[in-house]
């Protein structure tokens, strides 16, 4: 699969891409990140993409010009044209689901804007989609796009490996992950829970599964609703909402 | 403010945020990005810093000894204990309100682990809270916290301009951004909205809260509850529902 993102801070792009897993599934030539630089296409001669807006307000708003035609010469090279994504707080929020849909993509072109905004032709002309990473407001696209990439690359076969594909399918599940731990055994007067260095498999999976309903049921209850639930987990999450709304709770 | 990441990968933050306004808010002693190598802090001789988890399963997780060290190292030279945040999907979702709240710190330490997790004693010890950017899974915390120093850096005060402040504020009141225009005045047969041309301010601002009411009713309508509505504004918003309802969807 391939990214393409254009950009005015290609090496910011470049460089911030680099590492684990990303830089291993490029070397394997499962994904390649080309970052364009939107500069490239501007025919300003002091290389202005960017403009005053019109009707007046504050900051800048880039130019039509240049990214419809940076957009356009990424799609000249590829044999059918690739959904265009314009990072903006307007988008629909990404998601995991949006991730794992995205991966079956051959290419896909991620446009980066400022806070300021794109002129709103070049969206009508050539973006198809707009996504947001969260409601909160950054700089720039990019590292939205960085972040699109990474969850997006993860979720394109091949680039994880087995087991890491494994531990996936049980966030899938739609719960938040149990506790983990590694050695020592003791740190600082904290001992790793007994379960786990008994040799039981049946009793640590079990156990892990209570913790994640644990932890979901006290800081993402909403995730539940849409969890995979055996009748089990609605026992263990009913024993877990009566621990939990005091000591006297369950006899009411 | 000092934004000290704790990563396995520092020149992978340290380059992905040197450009646009974080630059010059760096440059201008505003802000200051520290990365620390988790890796410094261990004591192994081939340099992990994680291993196997217990009770068996994919992956590996980051031991608590580097983890807990790096963090008191940085804690000891500051005059105060500062928050740690942990990137991580358990934790509370990220948002503008806590970028805002967020920038009042003077030092603020972004634990980035990997997908596998961190020991959960290192979480007991030394985590004040755990944040997560958004409902998606990514290679690590990296990216995470660079867009976390990025959302809240341009909340620090003095690192916005006046104007880029201004724009700020019309985000705040909980609507889409209107669409935005710049030079060409016709861009391949589209031309600029009239209005945006005609220089009269008034009409200006009233065609700009239209188009950001109807981009908001049609893509984030939920942000309409929480946002701050005029009498006008409401009347508005009728008109656009029933435009959308269709033909004579006014008339039943």
């Amino acid at each position: 699969m391939n990214f393409h993102i254009l950009t005015r801070f290609p090496d910011m792009v470049e460089q911030g891409l680099s590492a684990s897993i990303l830089g291993r599934a490029e070397q394997a030539g499962l994904i390649s990140v080309h970052a364009v630089n939107i500069r490239d296409y501007t025919e300003d001669r002091h290389l202005h993409v960017d403009d005053y807006p019109y009707g007046g307000g504050a900051g800048m708003v880039m130019q039509p010009g240049p990214v419809v035609k940076a957009v356009r010469s990424v799609q000249e090279k590829l044999d059918r044209p690739a959904r265009v994504i314009y990072l903006s707080p307007q988008g629909k929020t990404f998601s995991q689901p949006m991730a794992r849909e995205l991966a079956r993509e051959e290419d896909l072109i991620l446009l980066c804007g400022h806070y300021e905004g794109l002129d709103e032709r070049a969206i009508e002309l050539v973006v198809t989609e707009q996504v947001s990473i969260g409601d909160y407001v950054l700089t720039g696209g990019e590292l939205a796009a960085m972040v699109m990439v990474d969850a997006i690359a993860r979720m394109v076969p091949g680039v994880l490996t087995n087991s890491e594909s494994a531990e996936e399918e049980s966030f899938m599940q739609g719960l938040l992950e149990y506790p983990q731990y590694t050695r020592p055994e003791v740190f600082e007067g904290k001992a790793v829970p007994e379960v786990l260095l008994s040799g039981h498999h049946a009793n640590i999976a079990a156990w892990r599964r209570r913790e994640s309903l644990r932890r979901t049921l006290a800081a993402r209850p909403e995730l539940l609703d849409r969890a995979e639930l055996s009748k089990k987990d609605r026992a263990w999450l009913d024993e877990l909402r009566r621990e939990m709304s005091g000591p006297d709770g369950g006899d009411t």
